[in-house]
């Protein structure tokens, strides 16, 4: 049986999409999901083009993966010098991924335009590089970029780079539509051609995909090159990437498991199917898509009377799979929660002592505030709360009397904000004010003012992250703002949430619950 | 050369989309623009499921169309009855649209499951339908619901579907992939054998494609049974429509016209693509995709010196093809006045007296602001203000000294929200105070209080829809708030827009803005 693998470039190229951001932790993170869901490669960028990068290889140098394998991305050797007096090479080697990915030329107007090198040069680059990395004992993918114009070009050329490639010890070649100009039927077509030129010198030779959403078909391109040969696919997750995105490693999968029958990950990673793609845009701040393939919100929404009749007499009627293979609902918004087992397990882990009644209590708030806007994948703190509360192990911080926040415009156009909170901590009545630059920093301000006199730790806290959306209306409710809140004390990280029609209001009860949560005694801390 | 029609079907398949909303005049407006990018059926829903349809259809029959027909849609006619017994029919042959377009079953299971009708009956309904419409001087395409499931399932049954259609008259049968289930391949194959097996006694017969995004292949797929010989291809402005959405016509279009070069609409209109497709977002208050293929702001954006340098050496090097084929830019904002002509036009049709000067400064003014999140396409009151400001035509409604919003959340949990406004108005100073159920109908009330006195008419408008979007961060600005404000004095309606990084001030200027248009002299409303 034929078998893919799933090469997931999230973290590099999908990061060189407009707006996108994580932190080292945050991308760490994002590698433990993919394991998860059985990715088997996870590209992870070049060890030590910034700070940050240096930072993710050392902190995944010591995590435990399953599944997946971390990937050092890099360029083939600079022309002109010996691969072994590549500085970017000598990174690559040295760090401590088993598999180093090369990008190279293949197209011949890049040569000439761009780089300026000889095709000669380029095939000894190519050479030079593969053999450096294999000598040094690691695994090589040579990702070709611009293969597919190379291949309208000079199919030849494009060829003798990938021979060049593997003769030198790659292990795969990876066909790249790097500018995403191709059609599934040219994809098809180049592939096919190519898979069967490889096999003549080098039978074991495996050839991967890697394509671009800038005609709509970076799915497609990618399940045409896996019905012509290829057994790698490179992708991201949601899609993520420059202009219009790289190919969706998440329908990709979809459609590999459950449409083409391969066995990719396995029907039960499978499930963790809508969760992973929720989660990492979470951490990326990205609304989800509600409409995104096979993991939307909307995806297996049903509207009117025959629909719901149809899909009661038989889900096939209506339905083009059972919404529970890839962990989504029928029209059911989805937590984390759901996902990855009993409210019971996850008391457990943070050390709350939760009986079942309690926990059937708080899946129910859980489920009720879901549908009310609330996401607790993000929001681990919130979640913790409300679990202590159902549990009876909740100390309140304080209590609110009542607060007032001001936005002024005054005469010559300047905009003041300004906060007033009266509250009661410990039997004491505080009343304070403070200034900031928006409504969330004068409360905050003016909170600490007045708690940190009996609870001085708390002010070493810091808001490390302020993320506001404003949520779709449904069911005629009005637009909901949802606020989310990422603090820190320097050691841990939390996240809190809070909804309202009124983003005062929302950005209030996420300030509160993340205060809330560092005052809970430290020994139920799960992070 | 093959010829492939244009069939848009998003004022019916595309409103069953998650939160989609038009009126019946912004449905013409639609209309007008699909007339203009040149798409050759626009099926505009049953002329009577409701009132709005009803008034849609009244308002459509007195449209002048360049390229497009209208087409109405209804359901074969309900079983036991005479085809012109069914009231549903008759609507559709008492429309003035040319082209009646009737969804009927061919898959047994839902014939069993669902209707409960025979599969001799409902090649009866079939025929009986299409013949009474045809009798009554209706073109006819029958849509084939559940097409490829029906094919999979009994592909004979599902051909003699089609074959009775096209033998009682029907000039199109269009295969639906009603559950989005299929894969390109699928699609391929199964169109190309009815291709075949329908020329075989209808030479003439022409086969469509409708296909959803379920798989993330919708556009794949349509370009799949174009490939394999269909010749119409329905779809949706920009993909909206329920579950993952249908087949997006702008991607279609893109491709079919500029990588499989057909000529579906030809070079000039191709030019309307990018504002086409984000004229009917702006519409239905949607975020156009900033990522979406051809017309999406990022989807010629190019990150780092090697990119920018090879564009300048040959563009051909990091682009798929010229952003300007489909009226997009390279990195650039977009507004729709670049693509409708000089700003002199503009200010001609709005009665303003511009000269050559002024008209550049408008301009220059337009691309800074869209820079920080304008966007005039839904807001031509506030792009009037600005045109009449540089024309030195433009007269002040009041001065504002100050404004003050005040939220508070009591002790018992209510929230209460207070505007205070000083503002001077022919030489008085007014300051007036308003309670309201948020900040902006707080600041509205205040205003009106003060001004009305001098100008009671401005009391007579209403603000008939508010927007918020929250704009993504670019380059580090941080979030920045967009308000686009409807409003209307019983007659006519206007738009207007404000930004800022707080969504009080964002509010207040898109406010101010609504009644100073309204303030000026009646003779230069353009609408």
């Amino acid at each position: 049986m034929t078998t893919v693998k799933l090469y997931d470039t999230t973290l590099r190229d999908g990061m060189q999409g407009q707006g996108m951001s994580l932190s080292a932790a945050e991308k760490v993170r994002v590698v433990k999901a993919l394991d998860r869901l059985g990715v088997h490669y996870v590209e992870a960028g070049f060890p030590a083009s910034n700070p940050k990068e240096a930072e993710l290889f050392e902190l995944l140098s010591t995590v435990d993966l399953e599944t997946a394998e971390v990937c050092a991305f890099g360029m083939t050797r600079r022309r002109g010098i010996a691969a072994s007096e590549d500085d970017a090479l000598r990174t690559l080697i040295n760090s401590f991924a088993p598999v180093v990915t090369l990008v190279g030329k293949t197209w011949g107007l890049h040569l000439e335009k761009v780089t300026k090198v000889s095709r000669e040069e380029n095939l000894d680059m190519i050479v030079d590089s593969v053999n450096f990395c294999r000598s040094e004992g690691k695994r090589v993918i040579y990702d070709a970029e611009h293969f597919f114009d190379a291949w309208r070009d000079d199919s030849a050329y494009a060829l003798a780079c990938l021979n060049a490639a593997i003769a030198a010890g790659a292990e795969n070649v990876t066909l790249c539509d790097t500018n995403g100009a191709s059609l599934p039927h040219e994809i098809a077509s180049a592939t096919a051609t190519v898979v069967d030129e490889l096999a003549k010198a080098h039978p074991d030779a495996a050839v991967g995909i890697h394509t671009h959403n800038d005609a709509e078909c970076g799915v497609a391109n990618s399940l045409a090159a896996v019905d012509a040969g290829a057994t790698l696919v490179q992708g991201t997750v949601n899609g993520h990437g420059e202009r219009c995105g790289n190919a969706n490693l998440i329908s990709i999968l979809g459609n590999l498991e459950l449409k083409m029958g391969l066995d990719v990950v396995g029907p039960e990673r499978m499930r963790l199917l809508t969760e992973t793609s929720h989660f990492v845009d979470e951490l990326l701040n990205v609304n989800p898509d509600p409409d995104q393939a096979y993991v939307g919100r909307n995806a297996f929404a049903h509207k009117g009377g025959m629909h719901v009749a149809g899909i009661q007499a038989d889900a096939r009627t209506f339905e083009h799979l059972d919404p529970g293979l890839v962990g989504n609902g029928r029209d059911v918004l989805i937590s984390e929660l759901s996902g990855k087992g009993s409210v019971l397990s996850e008391a457990e882990a943070a050390g709350i002592d939760l009986d079942a009644d309690a926990a059937k209590r708080a899946l129910e708030h859980v489920k009720e505030r879901e549908h009310r806007g609330y996401q607790y994948e993000a929001a681990d703190a919130s979640f913790e709360l409300l679990l202590r509360r159902e549990a009876g192990q909740y100390s309140p911080l304080f209590r609110l009397e009542s607060f007032r926040v001001i936005t002024e415009k005054r005469a010559d156009g300047h905009i003041e904000t300004e906060a007033t909170i009266k509250i009661w901590v410990d039997g004491h009545r505080y009343v304070r004010t403070a200034e900031g630059n928006g409504p969330v920093n004068a409360l905050d301000k003016a909170l600490r003012l007045a708690i940190t006199d009996l609870h001085p730790h708390l002010s070493d806290i810091e808001l490390t992250d302020y993320k506001v959306r404003i949520l779709d209306s449904h069911d005629g409710t009005g637009a909901i703002t949802r606020v989310l809140l990422d603090s820190s004390d320097g050691h841990d990280s939390w996240g809190t949430i809070g909804v309202s029609e009124n983003i005062i209001e929302a950005s209030w009860e996420a300030l509160v619950e993340s205060l809330e949560y560092a005052f809970q005694p430290a020994a139920v801390r799960s992070d």
